[in-house]
């Protein structure tokens, strides 16, 4: 991430305050909010104080109950579209217009926590339940999204709801997909009775919001309460494999090998000196060694690369200084695959400055940050304007039952939520 | 290894030939060494033209009964001892003088070629049979020996019987030894009928030679017929464990991460510096990451560390490089830890001498080479006056189903055998 400046309170955006409609003493209840997490934590509670609520399992579909309930209980109505993605409805004065979306997802990893998607959905619903308790009718209608299978540990790929939503993958393929047991996404929705009705991509938006946990340390090194996220990196997957010469440890003088994992740790090295150098991130995740053994030189290694940058020129131009290391190293001894490509996304100006303006009148600590993981924003950006707010996580850790967020950084956060909606809901 | 002079014919030792006794025209009969190692590769042959002849399974079976056959069809008797080994006695002249022994092993690795450990037991049977052909009586006996798992691929660890004879191990350490099926060394050896009676270790030696492939690269590279083994390297190895901080790839800056990944990778590549500047040698050949994932950077990562050089002094100079250099990397976050010793190993001044007259005198190229893999002489080394005789082997390629040496080079090596056989025997 480059440095960017840290905005204040003390910065004072007066043209734009001017956009907020007058009901400015509305506020959420931080308190609340942090038992609503407490409560839905137990839904596939570990002993560790984790989460483990995967897709479409038996928790999950706990979980979805209860958020119906809960919505259904503020007046909302609730359907369901055909992958399980769960829309509450809370109508506005101009019943007509196109309604501004609250979203994140209910699901965890096996390792998860409290807070990773979690915060969103629950940030909505207090959302929901302050305009609820004061009376507050918006202009536009608001929907409050629960998207399925945004994590994509049950079923691959992740961001699977938001990604069919916005056309990105069809029913068919979604309902394709397959868990370690071989079960199908089609046989699992259909066994928690959560296949809706409500055609998928059908539902429009004027614009969504994503609460979420930074996932990374930056806020929390800079003391920020809040992050006005701008947009997601451009990302690139790659395997790599490396072919040198099996040969022994002990009789094969050092100039005379060809040794794939002394390649591989020399370009693992050369790429993450390339991305500090170009402003981007490098790194292997995966590495494995063809019948290893103690003593015989590696003939034949694999690996991982993950390449990023905030900007797609800026990923170009390191995918071209990794390239350019291989061959340096390997030669054509080296098979470089690309395996996935997220272009770089741009969050809504507009969306981006309500967020921004949100976090200036309720005298957070806000920097703008760059989100280095996806989430179902990223898909939803491309067919409705869309920003995201995130706030610091504990040590930049999350997919962690250690993962967590102060109750202050929660309400904050939610309470910006709140602002921006009410800023573009008008 | 380091460049030592490669002796020829043309640098003769006028004064060393005096000591070899007068039946000079005993010559090897190259074309029958060759038809018995394909005669033999047969038994436990894959289809790859490899060998794959597990210590005290069917085919050791095979080609232990085909090798008593052999012996006897010499007039040699033969005796087994407890843990397997098999010795095939030719009477001398002095039958109370110490016999001058042999030896070498004919099992394989599952993936094994056609002369690891074979030549140098069909090498000795083609002496064997060059003197009974020319009724040829030695002064001092000859003992041909057969070492049981040398490979150590089906009971670990390697060279047992050689070190069970020399009193590394105890019997009742290679009795409980156990296979992958959970079947031990004594109900392996029993079901073959090859438990004998002869108390292990009771065999001694005036000497013992060994010819083997080099199974490296260096003899070839240099156009060297022989290798005059000297001695073989110290070894080391060690686990090495480095802890890091699992972080998401995408959300955790460059300059935030602690990547054990990235430290393994300094480590290797700083080892084998170091190793390449004290004239040793370093290898990792397993490294695997806990628990890894594309878009996680690694917490915990563990590797194997070879290390070896010519001398102890050596390898001592290199640990200590890189113990510091590990401590550079990574402070308190990474634990070595030794696994296995093996002392530097210096062969029999007087048996070397007798290899290298012998070279000089087939007009072979010979150069002097440290071996850099283990073998029965190494443990033979210590109960008895000891050296090897190398040959090249095909890209030093062995362990493998293409593992290849050539006619002339299996000839030239038995011949320098016969020859440094009859040096001590006399």
């Amino acid at each position: 991430m480059s440095p960017v400046a840290v905005f204040t309170a003390t910065i004072a955006h007066v043209g734009r305050l001017k956009e907020i409609p007058p009901m400015q003493n509305l506020t959420i209840d931080g308190e609340r909010l942090w038992q609503t997490i407490m409560e839905t934590a137990a839904f596939g509670a570990t002993a560790d104080g984790g989460v483990r609520r995967l897709t479409l399992g038996r928790e999950d579909k706990q979980i979805r109950d209860w958020f119906r309930d809960q919505c259904e209980a503020l007046g909302c109505t609730v359907d369901v579209d055909t992958v399980g993605n769960m829309f509450a409805h809370r109508p506005g004065r101009d019943r007509d217009a196109l309604p501004i979306a609250i979203g994140s997802h209910l699901d965890t990893q096996p390792t998860g926590g409290k807070f990773d998607g979690i915060l969103g959905v629950l940030a909505g619903l207090e959302v929901f339940r302050t305009l609820h308790a004061a009376g507050y009718e918006t202009e536009r209608p608001l929907i409050l999204v629960n998207w399925t299978n945004e994590e994509g540990a049950r079923f691959a790929p992740a961001m699977l709801g938001s990604g069919v939503h916005a056309g990105v993958f069809d029913q068919a393929f979604a309902d394709s997909r397959t868990d370690a047991d071989g079960v199908s996404f089609a046989e699992a929705i259909e066994a928690i009775g959560y296949r809706g009705s409500t055609p998928v991509g059908k539902k429009h938006f004027a614009a969504m919001f994503e609460l979420h946990i930074e996932q990374g340390p930056v806020l929390e090194r800079e003391n920020a309460d809040i992050g006005v996220v701008t947009g997601v990196q451009a990302m690139r997957w790659y395997d790599l494999a490396i072919k040198g010469q099996e040969a022994h440890a002990g009789s094969t003088p050092m100039d005379m090998r060809c040794d794939a994992l002394a390649d591989a740790s020399g370009i693992i090295l050369a790429a993450q000196e390339a991305a500090r150098s170009l402003g981007g991130m490098a790194t292997t995740g995966q590495l494995s060694i063809n019948s290893p053994s103690r003593n015989v030189i590696p003939g034949h290694v694999t690996l991982s690369l993950d390449l990023r940058h905030q900007s797609e020129e800026g990923l170009d131009t390191l995918e071209s200084a990794v390239v350019d290391l291989i061959r340096k190293q390997c030669g054509d001894r080296a098979q470089l695959q690309i395996v996935w490509n997220s272009p770089a996304v741009n969050f809504d100006p507009l969306c981006i400055d309500a967020v921004r303006t949100a976090a200036v009148k309720w005298g957070a600590a806000a920097r703008e940050i760059v989100s280095g993981a996806g989430h179902d924003s990223v898909y939803i950006a491309r067919v409705a304007p869309t920003a995201m707010i995130f706030v610091p996580c504990k040590n930049g850790l999350s997919h962690n039952p250690a993962e967590s967020a102060t109750i202050d950084h929660c309400a904050k956060g939610t309470q910006v939520l709140l602002e921006s909606v009410l800023a573009r809901a008008h």
